[in-house]
């Protein structure tokens, strides 16, 4: 079965908005082995809607317009699709009952307007919106499948998997379609695929694709089978060897991010950790702490921007920094030295850099960051030479922070 | 002039994967005054590709195809606008030649797939791509503009800026359209709707967009002239009565962000900042930190996640601690005072709260965040009960924090 989805709504047309429902309906579509086959945004505009209706009935199996179900003149959904299919509309009684309802709980009445949402076309199943006012549709005409969505996506999720999910599901044809996500860290984007392109390239199933995400990169293996066990069977054959092949730069296999996987390992060795950070500005510490239950292996941190916070909070002495400068060796030493001692934490970080966009000399150039990392028993600083502008630096920085962390703590 | 974007690659319909080429050639063609009417995703298939194109030509004066123009056999976009547009493909010597010059600096030869880029329909015009080796293309047929673009960012947008934008001005009708944005802080979606839905009710010429972002409410003016000065006056008499009905919930009207706009006001107020922060973890420090220049405001900060870290590295005493818990209005304050004292600062914010999802209680459920501001005179406490899950409480409350600084330093 081919799927096409078509998001409706001329904020959609701006350089402002995205059609993100496509990403959550794509997943879930392919979870039953259904592929999309085009996605179209199209705007409030009741002719360029009925076109595109009809060019997607002409060629789709299944059909999902998304949005343009409110009670605004703006929404043309119910109404193009009913004239498309050549359906009339009709109120249904009970539709309008649970919109006064909803509304009398809010304290509002009925306007014509709302009214609309009570109309279905002829023979189309409504959909329940347990979120909002507007429902759903299903209509069948011939062998395809037409869906009607609302556009917010709480509303539509909802509604997709109470409704839609099990309806879709006995019509799929029985393939199932997995995923699995490795996650790397460490290695350029073009090593990755230099190391794996021999291994996946015999494969059409499962399908690889490789991403790069915020310092790290993702290969997507996508497999078809018959059947749950012998889909994930695909992706295993080619995964085990695309994990073998990437070795310990694979952080995770099960969609943990990294800051999750440093905290893992942190919880299981008893171990915990403090930062000191001067250019990602306390970019490891909001990492670090966006993992839930991150208390209990993340004790604090320093944010030391100027050198006199280094030296008051965290003990590098001033003398160090005058002969040294703050982005050096000792500096991010005696940084991550300082706040694990005086956190009381097993491990302390220490990053210095040069994030620019000003800052940067020859010597010490935008880009240069020192990240250092302590625990009871020694110091390794390392010497990172960044590209790309201030943002990137930081995120890169954090990156490798916590990439040296998970190793010390792993092995 | 309307225009249409058809994004080409089965990647794009994965649930990874995002067409954004399309948000930026939008706000370029927009600039030029020329409405994007449909954007589609389609996959790496000839037909249904083909098919795509077609119906774009019935339908659009301007047509943009973005990706599939690379060396593979997956990239079928020229040869498809080759057979759709009936025109033989003929090899161009000069381009030839370039891509073998670029693959000679890379240590690289020619191979038959590259060749292929060489390839341009009959009496079309090609474009330079100076950061890939792929070349755009521009035809014309009838009173359609066809354009082919490469998939990659940065080669599709210096490609467009140096090549398209010229010679699509001249073609524009001599329409512009010209953009304003109010970000607004502090009121909710539905307060600010409320406020201005009368003023930008009659107006379709600005048209008004509320979104909201980030814990920010943006409000998006687009106005249609026959010059700029006609566009920028249509912006103005709308905007000066929405910016008047806001007051000063609206930060920002030059794309500011919340964090720069109070870099700014330190910066000429001549004023530092420090940050004790423990539910949001370094995310008000890593947001001022953004901010280039931020050497000069910010001091720096504590992230105190364990209450011994309050306590040895802010000031704040055990007993208080003990008595009132570590999210209460007193420990918010002794953070602000400690953190400002001790790094010296002009102002000190102090940040304590429970982001969950653990952590909550009766009494102090989660998202309750005291957030206080210090400065030579007094101290400020507010207290705020936030929706959400973890993410959205810690980002909230960043915003709390930046909004209460912004006002005290502007006043």
């Amino acid at each position: 079965m081919d799927a096409e989805i078509i998001a409706v709504g001329s904020e959609l047309l701006t350089p402002f908005r995205q059609d993100t429902n496509s990403l959550y309906l794509t997943g879930k579509l392919n979870s039953l082995g259904i592929e999309v086959r085009f996605k179209t945004v199209v705007g409030d505009d009741r002719e360029r809607l009925a076109a595109t209706l009809r060019a997607a009935l002409g060629r789709s199996q299944l059909v999902i317009l998304t949005g343009g179900l409110g009670p605004t003149e703006d929404d043309l959904s119910r109404e193009v699709a009913a004239e498309v299919l050549e359906r009339p509309l009709l109120e249904v009684e009970e539709i309008r009952r649970r919109i006064e309802e909803r509304l009398a709980r809010l304290g509002r009445t009925m306007s014509a307007n709302n009214l609309r949402q009570a109309m279905v076309p002829e023979g189309a199943e409504w959909l329940t919106n347990d979120r909002g006012t507007a429902p759903g549709l299903w209509m069948e005409q011939q062998r395809t499948i037409v869906i009607l969505l609302p556009g917010p996506p709480g509303e539509l999720e909802a509604m997709f998997e109470a409704t839609c999910l099990p309806r879709l599901e006995p019509r799929s044809g029985g393939w199932r379609l997995r995923t699995r996500v490795y996650k790397v860290v460490g290695l350029p984007e073009s090593e990755v695929d230099h190391r794996i392109a021999p291994l996946y390239k015999p494969y059409t199933n499962p399908a690889t694709t490789i991403l790069s995400a915020l310092g790290t990169i993702e290969v997507h293996l996508r497999a078809h089978g018959s059947s749950d066990q012998q889909a994930v069977a695909l992706l295993s054959e080619l995964g085990d060897k695309i994990e073998f092949a990437l070795g310990d730069h694979v952080f995770s296999s099960r969609g943990e991010t990294l800051e999750e996987v440093v905290g893992m390992y942190l919880v299981m060795k008893q171990k915990t950790v403090a930062v000191a950070e001067s250019c990602t500005g306390g970019l490891v510490a909001e990492r670090l702490t966006r993992v839930p239950g991150s208390s209990g292996f993340f004790l604090g941190g320093v944010v030391c921007y100027s050198n006199e916070v280094k030296t008051r909070f965290v003990g590098v002495p001033a003398e160090m920094i005058a002969t040294h400068g703050a982005v050096s060796t000792p500096v991010a030493q005696a940084l991550a030295e300082g706040i694990r001692r005086r956190a009381g934490a097993s491990l302390g970080l220490g990053i210095t850099g040069i994030a620019g966009p000003s800052g940067g000399t020859a010597e010490k150039p935008v880009g240069l960051v020192f990240i250092a990392l302590a625990d009871d028993r020694s110091t390794e600083v390392r010497q990172f030479r960044f590209p790309g502008e201030r943002e990137r630096v930081r995120m890169w920085s954090s990156v490798a922070a916590l990439e040296m962390t998970r190793r010390r703590v792993r092995d």
